[in-house]
């Protein structure tokens, strides 16, 4: 489990976003001194959109800030949330006085910390809404689609808020339309090795040599089924039956497919699996 | 050492090159039934850019077809030369009768293969040209410059020489440029732990638990130094050494950087990497 990070582990998130921002200071800048950014340019006289979450499983959230996407990241630490005064700050860094989207994976330290900045702007006159994104329809069952966590499929719902706000539509049709992205998304997913938290050597659940778990979460919550390793066609005929049941799609409905690895998964493997699809 | 790939491993490639091309295949289009394809807006009425080499490496080769950088690609098996015949498809599938540039890494077997299709091509009168990439400068030493092996720093010459390509230039200038290019690129890269072939569960190389080994090639040559697993700003600071040596630079030379994962290593890293140079 080697990391190529430096010895003091609880300055790396501050180091990866000063790496990010001096490879791409020209997009972005640092919000104050921490460790949030913005869109230089961020969106005028318009709803703005502000996501945010754990570091980490990059590029999640911090890659999907800039033209029409969000216009700013409040960053945690490792697999933790940002705490409710910096999400304040990265909110009021882009507050253009027509109200601010919060949209996020729905994890209860991010839940609550995000409700407690939308406290903490509403005392200053900023309107705020949210949107929390459950589209890993692994993590529970459909009748407590709430508990559900959010995974890969946030990218299709900043994209489309992002649009909306793009629009110049006021708050409450921005929230309508993330809202019903967000109920028309669904991921499914599988493990077949653990990370690690930096500075921590143990893997952050154990997985035989040749086991794979289906529907572990992006921190390493645990999944819904443990196997032996299969081949590529049965891996995705299996994550493919979850979401057929949960969108009883019919022939006529257009999807969009997203394949994706969380950052570690090689292209090559990617590619195979986009064509069983 | 779990893939996400099928039973029958020497489908492999082409598995993975069906997906490739079935997620963008607005971009580009196969070469008959070869493991190879050419960008569908391909150069006309100039000098055409053919790259190649070994698969498992992506997006090395076959991500840099496209708009200003290669035409078509020659997608060889899971680290192997494509073999001669599918170089010679490749290139005959975008001539234009002005001269076709063979650019690819500095490996035995592309040397000989590429230059066999060059044969086959000058037999139907198809001019050709090579330019051999060698920018890693930790696989053999200064004296033995042609011996070193091309890496990261492909993407720089591939680039270059399709913006030649673009300008129209003759054949021969293109090759100046793109060798100049070359001639001012370097690289220097380390591994924390090793790859696998396809249907082989055995790892290329044996790195232990805590060990790193400077200059490993991209399909696990030796590399010239082990030792412990250092911190962020050591190894960068080891690297940097190697390339600073190399280029001589001053104080007015104006430097391109790219950081690189060889695909498996997570942006967290390498932004913190970005930041220590």
């Amino acid at each position: 489990m080697k990391k190529i990070i430096n010895e003091d582990t609880s300055k790396a998130v501050d180091e990866m976003l000063s790496g990010m921002l001096a490879a791409y200071g020209r997009y972005y800048e640092r919000i104050g001194n921490c460790n949030a950014y913005r869109y230089k340019n961020f969106r005028r006289e318009k709803v703005t959109l502000v996501i945010g979450g754990g570091s980490g499983h990059e590029p999640l959230f911090g890659g999907f800030v800039g033209k029409g996407l969000a216009d700013a990241v409040a960053c945690g630490n490792v697999f933790a949330s940002p705490n409710p005064d910096l999400i304040f700050e990265t909110a009021k860094s882009v507050n253009q006085g027509k109200g601010i989207l919060f949209l996020y994976g729905n994890y209860e330290g991010d839940n609550l910390n995000f409700d407690m900045a939308g406290e903490l702007c509403e005392f200053e006159n900023i309107q705020t809404a949210t949107v929390r994104v459950w589209d890993d329809c692994t993590s529970a069952p459909k009748e407590r689609e709430t508990d559900r966590r959010g995974i890969a499929g946030n990218v299709f719902i900043i994209k489309t808020a992002g649009a909306a706000c793009d629009e110049g539509l006021p708050l409450k049709e921005v929230v309508r339309i993330a809202e019903k992205a967000r109920d028309n998304v669904r991921s499914a997913g599988l493990a077949v090795s653990s990370g690690s938290l930096p500075g921590n050597e143990k893997p952050t659940f154990e997985l035989g040599e040749d086991e794979i778990e289906f529907g572990v979460g992006i921190h390493g919550e645990p999944g819904v089924e443990r196997s032996k390793m299969q081949p590529a066609h049965a891996l995705v005929e299996k994550m493919y039956e979850q979401l057929k049941k949960e969108l009883q799609l019919t022939k006529k409905d257009e999807v969009a497919v997203l394949v994706n690895g969380l950052g570690a998964t090689p292209l090559f493997e990617l590619n195979i699996v986009y064509r069983e699809e």
